[in-house]
């Protein structure tokens, strides 16, 4: 577990009519401001402040890209890097400063995230729809994957088994990264479910790892911005342990994802992309 | 329940080996756009789109600027009012536009939420209390609230039957003001626990409910922001049936907030202000 994840307080502790004074563990949270130049550049640009759980910050603002459509591939970035004096009672480094290749096309305003104003129909969601299509999100190509309905049913237990920061302090969202077959790969926390996906999408580009027969198991919800992040990372596969949204169910539909929901005690609901789960 | 909330689609349901298609409800994720103008003003300023599920968008953006501290009383506002074409299958309007009163300070840089990178100290959680501090939250005046804990215990499952739309979906996150003698005043719901939260702040805001001796539930972690809205509500207690993290615990802390967590099975952790928490 990471020294900066965790942070010791005291609590009074209330069970029936008992109170008693005791220790107790929380997750972290600190800002993060990423920000962004081309090699070339001389200013760098503040992107977005984010609150998250310190650790892996490089990985988070490599995967937040990644989903921004402003890179696509690992060498589109230079490199990815805290920055700044070590800051308040845990010394750790609230910026990190991502340097981009100079061929990599960079809008600022675009960045600023206010891209589904912009659309023609207005703002609904299928703007928003037709927005993540202007991103020209990455082929699904993946003919070939296929899981195994039951394997599937135990990956919310093998992801617990994983969440260290979880287990001493019940508070924060994990994603992990799942071999088709199975295997639980890498596994990040954050108390932001945002964060912990750009994470681990991060994780995978830094690393080149390769996604297109892989899938991602978040502890939580299926909101409409995690599909997005794992489609634009190329994953295929997105198992949430609760329910997904309206508009994560349509995202994933339009784009050939497969959305699995619900996923606990041997039973789940596949929302879209229903051909990548076998029971058989 | 209403109609906008929820969203059908077909399913394909696994359960064990067994596969069958299926009708499931889906909690609605659409874009909200808030736009602000004083009385006087000619033209809207956007400022912030949410993913949100429709319902109660007035209360929303009225509790989004209350928790920024753009306003701080109902005679702030003149109106906030849906506008715009529906859209999308569901008819919705998903822009609401907020009328400030000439008198209402207003400032557009600090409305784009990039207020924690002009603090002194660059940016961390000191720097986030502090931001906090400058926007002179209310004072807690409660000193005659006392919560008794086995009533406090049983706040969770009257939440719990009150939540609409996560019956029908099990999709959602809610936040409900409660009395301190343990009556369920008011329940929202919605897929980002943000704007449940600041649906509760806005509606007690526009309904002049006095908040001073209440307390606000909340059906997952508590986070820094969520304590923010608490606070810029001027509601002295909050109490979550999740985790909260370090810098929640921080904020509350810092301006004398009763925070409690691990609200469930009889039992919770205080954070601070345990004096208003009575066992006996």
């Amino acid at each position: 577990m990471d020294y900066r994840s965790v942070f010791d307080t005291s609590v009074v502790r209330l069970h029936g009519t008992a109170s008693s004074d005791a220790d107790d563990t929380l997750a972290v949270e600190e800002p993060l401001e990423i920000q962004v130049r081309r090699e070339s550049d001389e200013a760098w640009v503040s992107l977005s402040v984010t609150m998250r759980t310190p650790g892996n910050d490089d990985e988070l603002a490599s995967g937040f890209l990644l989903g921004e459509s402003i890179i696509r591939q690992r060498s589109d970035m230079v490199s990815a890097e805290s920055w700044g004096p070590p800051t308040g009672e845990l010394r750790v480094r609230n910026i990190v400063r991502v340097t981009l290749a100079d061929a990599t096309a960079f809008d600022v305003c675009r960045l600023r995230r206010n891209f589904y104003t912009t659309s023609s129909c207005g703002i609904c969601g299928k703007a928003s729809l037709e927005a993540i299509d202007a991103m020209r999100p990455p082929a699904l190509d993946n003919r070939e994957i296929r899981i195994d309905a039951h394997n599937l049913y135990q990956w919310p237990a093998r992801l617990r088994e994983r969440q260290e920061v979880f287990g001493s302090t019940g508070g924060l969202h994990a994603a992990a990264l799942f071999a088709s077959a199975g295997e639980c790969l890498t596994v990040r926390e954050d108390v932001g479910r945002h964060n912990a996906t750009d994470k681990l999408t991060g994780h995978a580009l830094l690393n080149q790892i390769e996604v297109r027969d892989k899938a991602i198991l978040v502890s939580g919800r299926a909101s409409f911005e995690l599909v997005q992040k794992a489609l634009m990372a190329g994953i295929p596969v997105l198992a949430a342990v609760g329910a997904p949204s309206s508009l994560a169910a349509q995202l994933a539909g339009a784009f050939g994802m497969t959305l699995v929901g619900f996923l606990r005690d041997g039973r789940c609901n596949v929302y879209s992309g229903a051909e990548r789960i076998v029971t058989s």
